[in-house]
């Protein structure tokens, strides 16, 4: 069962990665002429600038600043490692409060060859140590669980039961949980566990993209909604049913859209989101 | 808690592809040399030639034909692409009783867009269909479940949980499920699946690899063992303790190591499977 069409624009939110050819402002500066009224902005597009001042330039604009990603890789082999990612993910959480961002997501990490099961009582750990702070600032943490192909070296969660599971663990209203179409896809417990999660109250942001066939890198090839065999539209369904009714936010890595005109590409976006979301 | 060392070869086996550049006489002659007593026949590995032949060689010179890969690929947008799936299926049966294997691997399919719960009515519908001929001709079928990165194109069987599903919704002895760590070792749920996969009467297969990182290719970089992030001698040890004492299956897609000689390649397994197995 497809949910209702969307007809217009006003739920579209951009990663500033998706784009990435473009510099903050210039992200800023043709979103909004785009009619794009939603913005994720990726730390590194803050490099050199104030996060006040790129929040307050975003609104001026228009734009409402949906997330920041992202905090998280809190395992690590010593524990020297795991302080350090526990302060990186302070001062994360600093800068989404500064740029007035609600949400800052967290791609949770893992250690090649560290047993899952550790660098998950690492992440519970890290996620507990910033709480408070997360809390003082107002920022709420999202839990993305990351797609198998990165339990490697990058998320030690791996599927939404994960996620809850680790929400449930850590008891805390701060945190909740990102589902993202592209991880998640495959996994026979989707629709339950997306119900679950809206159940706890936990449900934070909605990330779409598709998987082509063939996917020829296992990071920068995804694509544009409607090009993959992601049926986005069942999966939104599903995130509306479960009473979520944020940003559907566009997070595509894509060495091929990336070397292409990024205005073009920005139509593109738009129209797959209207027909293929 | 890891099994007892691997102490001898007595166990190990080779899949043809894992040194693809050599012919199923040059496998069979240089494994029969270096004291591998397993063989998996890839049946690509059998064209132009007669099964029953090849087995004879194959025995006599002292290997055991471990199992031939691979059946499967059921699903099909259309009536006539299934039938003709459950055609091929049963040549490759055919095949695997001439060659003499007891096994034949099934990668069982997926088409890409086509949701993944219709694929797998297909898969079962397929598997059924083909369950009479497996058992007359003395051939198990064993499911292998594919990492979820393969979901769109390969198979709609991602996880060990929904391989023992599958083999108990076909309640036939004549099916089991094969474990293979390169696609199973993130699952959270795999010692308990694998245990219920050894109380269902159902493990027919182990394969090993290991998990690079980072990985370079979707389908052909996977690693010796001991050289990723995959515990495999624990995964060994749940396998071990299901009750399972049949062969440990190498199965490695390697551009790299199908570009080194298959000598000294060999020479590499047969360590990493003692060191790291």
């Amino acid at each position: 069962m497809s949910p209702s069409p969307l007809t217009d624009l006003s739920r579209l939110c951009l990663h500033t990665i998706t784009t990435k050819p473009w510099s903050i402002e210039e992200a800023c500066d043709r979103y909004a002429a785009a009619g794009i009224p939603g913005i994720t902005v990726w730390r590194q597009w803050l490099d050199g600038r104030d996060p006040a001042e790129v929040g307050r330039r975003l609104r001026t604009a228009g734009l409402e600043v949906v997330s920041v990603a992202r905090g998280g890789f809190f395992p690590a082999p010593d524990h020297a490692g795991r302080m350090a990612a526990i302060d990186e993910n302070r001062r994360a959480i600093d800068e989404t409060a500064a740029l007035g961002a609600p949400v800052l997501v967290l791609v949770c990490g893992a250690v090649p060859g560290q047993p899952l099961a550790v660098s998950r009582d690492q992440i519970a750990e890290g996620i507990a140590a910033v709480l408070d702070h997360a809390k003082a600032t107002g920022v709420k943490l999202a839990i993305e669980p990351l797609h198998p192909m990165y339990a490697d070296s990058r998320s030690a969660i791996n599927t939404l039961a994960q996620a809850n599971d680790m929400c449930e663990r850590l008891a805390d209203p701060q945190v909740g949980v990102v589902v993202d179409v592209y991880h998640l896809w495959w996994d026979p417990n989707l629709e339950v566990e997306i119900a679950r999660c809206g159940q706890m109250g936990r449900l934070l942001a909605f990330h779409v993209s598709d998987w082509r066939t063939p996917t020829e890198d296992l990071l920068n090839d995804r694509g544009l909604m409607g090009e993959g065999c992601i049926d986005v539209p069942q999966i939104r369904g599903w995130v509306e049913g479960a009473g979520f009714r944020g940003c559907i936010e566009v997070e595509i890595f894509s060495t091929r859209y990336w070397a292409m005109d990024q205005q073009q590409f920005l139509d593109n976006i738009k129209q797959a989101y209207l027909k293929h979301t």
